[in-house]
């Protein structure tokens, strides 16, 4: 666990607070955006059921999602470090939902009033795949144990 | 053409350079990054027969496309402007290549190099769905026909 890459990829999800989702859609797949947090090794998503997302992922709950480092001047748009996750989405059971709202709230504070909006569920991310893009020609699959590991301290 | 979305879309098309990738992977839709420019109404994607996307859109040429505002400090996660995209992708035909590839270049220069490598191709998506997100509770289906005169612009 001390290869510069983990230590990368807690930097990445330490100052990154958005993700981008892959849904199934009627025609296709489909893209979209949402803030997230890291919560046992899942990935916490905060979802309107007015979205199409939200739609989409209650035919397949199989869905795609990538964090990458936000563009700024100066930085090649080729070489922004980037992770990328597959798996498949649940809502957040009601065992978990007080710890899990709040790892979501540490991470994404504007999100609070959301809580009191009966259209928003909270859902985690069951991750089975995990891809790590370092920059330019630098790519490694994340074995899933490094990546449990890795995720337990990266919002410390 | 006047309203207030409309120009922001022209500026965040003319102020972002990677977009967000769904593409059909075997197991469910896939997430990925990759620099963008728009030609002609359509979004032009230059990527490695290598990766993973690459592979997923041979079998599903359907997929989905997402630019987001880049997140910034001071900027709640919740509010960032994006605009998807829907659409089926395909490589630029020989007679457009020479001004799409200029097109490419003049928004994504470092990607010079990349097209003397041999496993990359330049694709274009034919869009034919198209939805903005101004910001928090402002959300609107963009028609095609506003689309392809907006985009006429954008890097104007």
């Amino acid at each position: 666990m001390s290869e510069a890459w983990t230590k990368d990829i807690q930097l990445l999800l330490s100052q990154t607070k958005v993700a981008f989702l892959s849904t199934q859609g009627t025609l296709g797949p489909e893209s979209s955006m949402a803030p997230f947090a890291i919560f046992e090794g899942k990935a916490l998503l905060h979802l309107s059921q007015l979205a199409k997302h939200s739609k989409n992922i209650q035919q397949t709950p199989n869905i795609g999602l990538v964090v990458c480092t936000p563009e700024t001047k100066g930085t090649s748009p080729l070489a922004l470090p980037r992770i990328s996750f597959t798996g498949r989405i649940e809502k957040v059971s009601p065992t978990n939902l007080v710890k899990a709202k709040s790892c979501y709230l540490a991470a994404i504070p504007d999100a609070l009033l959301l809580f009191d909006f009966t259209d928003f569920t909270l859902y985690q991310l069951c991750i089975n795949e995990v891809y790590w893009v370092g920059g330019f020609g630098s790519a490694r699959k994340v074995p899933i144990e490094t990546w449990l590991e890795l995720s337990k301290t990266h919002r410390s």
